[in-house]
């Protein structure tokens, strides 16, 4: 170790994105090493509107190891947390930061402390899982800080132990969790299948539904589900090993009518296995059966599908339009139903890529009045508008993997003291 | 044929319990004689709360076969209806009515019409399924009229052609629908596992769920699940099976927490493969699960099942509360959190037997809003009430099977006319 009398702080920024699966995680055949009992295949976020942004810190001067989730100290004294900096310490190499004249020996690494800030740029209460973003930001962070030389599929292993679907936010674009035979886990990894460029006429829109449920947490669903639900085994054995090429091929060839297929049932079947479960689990609400009433009435009015929906632990519905152009009758048709509160107005009930809400003619709440009933519209669904039953849309699109943030004003920590600024 | 100048008119009345299942029916093998593709169990309902009142006539004097139900004409074209009416006239045998010299040969009936008139104690908005009970009671009563040699296990392979659970309403107490290997269906029929004495601690409580959605017809909704569903045939071929004993054996030693966990097991799975159809199909609303959530949450206080619940094709629930005693804790607590709206008061909101809300000491409105909230209520459900939720609660109990009614001041037909009184 060499330095300014060992008052030096190294730092590293770096941002990681959200994702969201369409062939489900659901059940681990290992608790401790988070091995799940099916692959899963998801698509990342683009994390201009739904990302995690953590610096990870280095120095001398501290004495344990802290960390700081959105400003607020949090313990790191989990076994989550404590698998991941256990197995990135493990692998940490010699660092040389030639601007500071820093040297740092592998096996120091086991002596220094770490502070680590995190921050998600959306709100907590949107009910959207952080923690993939969150463990894989952490691992992707630590692996640069500490000279990790495993690339991202096999740094993925690591985040796999901190929250099981983090290791699909390790690459951009589509994703697919392999599940690995291995005891040890170490083939249970991700991988990408495709980039974020490859199908970027994918509209993305997510419903962040209001909710007065506690929800049970997917770690103790997906523990009562193994142990209750006489469907999931079939699931993971024989469905999903089918599912999961035939998502490979819709993804590979854009054929948004076998991926909205899939990643419909995908999500119902998700939901059927908790329903199987005992006692109960439930995630969607009356509200998300309303939005999977008007993709399914619109979806056969067209004949061919236009939208696919899907539902993780919670009622948030994530909706993907096959292009932009249905992107903008399916914000039409949301804003027709679930019209927002005239005191709070458009603008932070639209967020995200709000370009598409200009698009479809919409710029204020007149806008939204005016919008005319759907035609597929008949007596299936009453005309009914369900004000306040969804919180807020986010607007976005496939996303790029991990980066580094070199621009030094982005670190959450203050580059002196390692503190949280 | 012989009487009065052809003007006689000869008629039977019988009265016929709905019933609910326990092991559940989704699925056909064969569409038109209705054979299901597992074996179901269910329990009859006391007819004194809900049954169906069927009068049928003949007389030379009909000149087609016609049908009322609650007073209103409906057509009698249906195959359903067609293929009861068909295989019980194959059937029917010499009759002779010494009371008023009529005597009616068995090759008579092919050239006989009929009058059908058909009344149900419970309003059809319920949305309680009244095709079992008016079919097996249409069947009931027209096997007495023609004289049918038949016993009620054969009879029910005729009225399971017109509503496949209707076969289970020919029995009393606990029956169970044995599907049958047969093609032509001859051994898809019910038995009686125990009659309605056998375990008459159980007291059955339905909540009448209000809901403004559509439901997806039973007949249309299985079709489409033994169509999409990949889990419907490991159920029917794995799940199931297993069951069927494992219930026979609960009624058989009234053992009630095996009884509660099967019977919730099986409506979760049975709505479990609902939501796993394609598009998938949603019985149950929020207030379906907040009842549950009441129900799991008191029997996981207890550390033992007090209710078990089931749901059939509809929102409504159907509770089956260990004894008189926890019926009343039950009443209390269902009406703490779904109190009556206080215009319309209790009389109207508490049917059936309204012994147990006396024993449960409410008289009035005031009584309701005194109920403390449950011990087991601690933050997992908020104690918000639920006014408006549930349209009223029907107490009832296991009931016997059908019956004919010889008070001719019962009968919905004109003893002289044949038309509706």
């Amino acid at each position: 170790m060499a330095g300014d009398c060992g008052k030096w702080v190294v730092m590293v920024t770096a941002q990681t994105p959200m994702n969201m699966s369409v062939i489900k995680y659901w059940g681990k055949r290992d608790e401790t090493l988070i091995l799940p009992v099916n692959d899963s295949i998801s698509i990342t976020l683009d994390p201009d509107h739904l990302c995690t942004t953590t610096t990870v810190a280095v120095s001398p001067t501290f004495d344990r190891d802290r960390m700081w989730l959105n400003g607020k100290e949090i313990s790191l004294s989990g076994g989550r947390y404590q698998n991941c900096l256990r197995e990135i310490r493990s692998r940490a190499t010699d660092v040389e930061d030639d601007e500071n004249g820093i040297k740092i020996a592998e096996k120091d690494w086991e002596k220094l402390h770490l502070h680590i800030a995190s921050y998600n740029n959306f709100p907590t209460a949107a009910g959207l899982a952080s923690s993939a973003a969150g463990f894989a930001c952490l691992v992707f962070a630590l692996a640069k800080l500490m000279n990790l030389k495993e690339d991202r599929s096999k740094l993925s292993t690591i985040a796999r132990q901190g929250s099981g679907s983090a290791c699909r936010s390790l690459h951009g674009g589509f994703v697919k969790w392999i599940m690995g035979k291995d005891e040890d886990g170490k083939d249970s990894l991700a991988v990408q299948l495709a980039d974020e460029e490859h199908w970027d006429d994918l509209v993305i829109i997510i419903a962040v539904v209001s909710s007065r449920q506690k929800e049970t947490s997917s770690s103790t669903g997906m523990r009562e589900t193994v142990e209750t639900s006489l469907l999931l085994k079939h699931r993971a054995k024989e469905v999903v090993p089918k599912r999961i090429p035939q998502m490979e091929e819709a993804i590979k060839n854009r054929d948004f009518a076998s991926f909205a297929q899939l990643t419909c049932a995908e999500s119902n079947q998700f939901h059927a296995v908790c329903l199987d479960t005992s006692p109960p689990i439930f995630y969607m609400n009356d509200t998300s059966r309303r939005i999977i009433s008007i993709v399914e009435n619109w979806n056969r009015y067209e004949g061919t599908p236009q939208v696919a929906y899907t539902f993780d632990a919670g009622p948030n519905a994530v909706l993907f339009a096959r292009n932009r152009k249905t992107a903008i009758l399916l914000l039409q048709r949301l804003l027709f139903y679930f019209p927002p509160d005239s005191f709070f107005g458009l603008n932070s009930y639209i967020v995200g890529d709000k370009s598409i809400l200009k698009d479809a003619g919409i710029e204020g709440i007149k806008d939204v009045e005016g919008l005319p009933p759907p035609p597929e519209m008949k007596d299936s669904i009453p005309s009914q508008k369900y004000m306040g039953d969804v919180s807020y849309f986010i607007c976005t699109r496939p996303g790029r993997g991990p980066v580094l943030l070199s621009d030094k004003t982005q670190a959450l920590l203050n580059p002196q003291t390692g503190l949280p600024k």
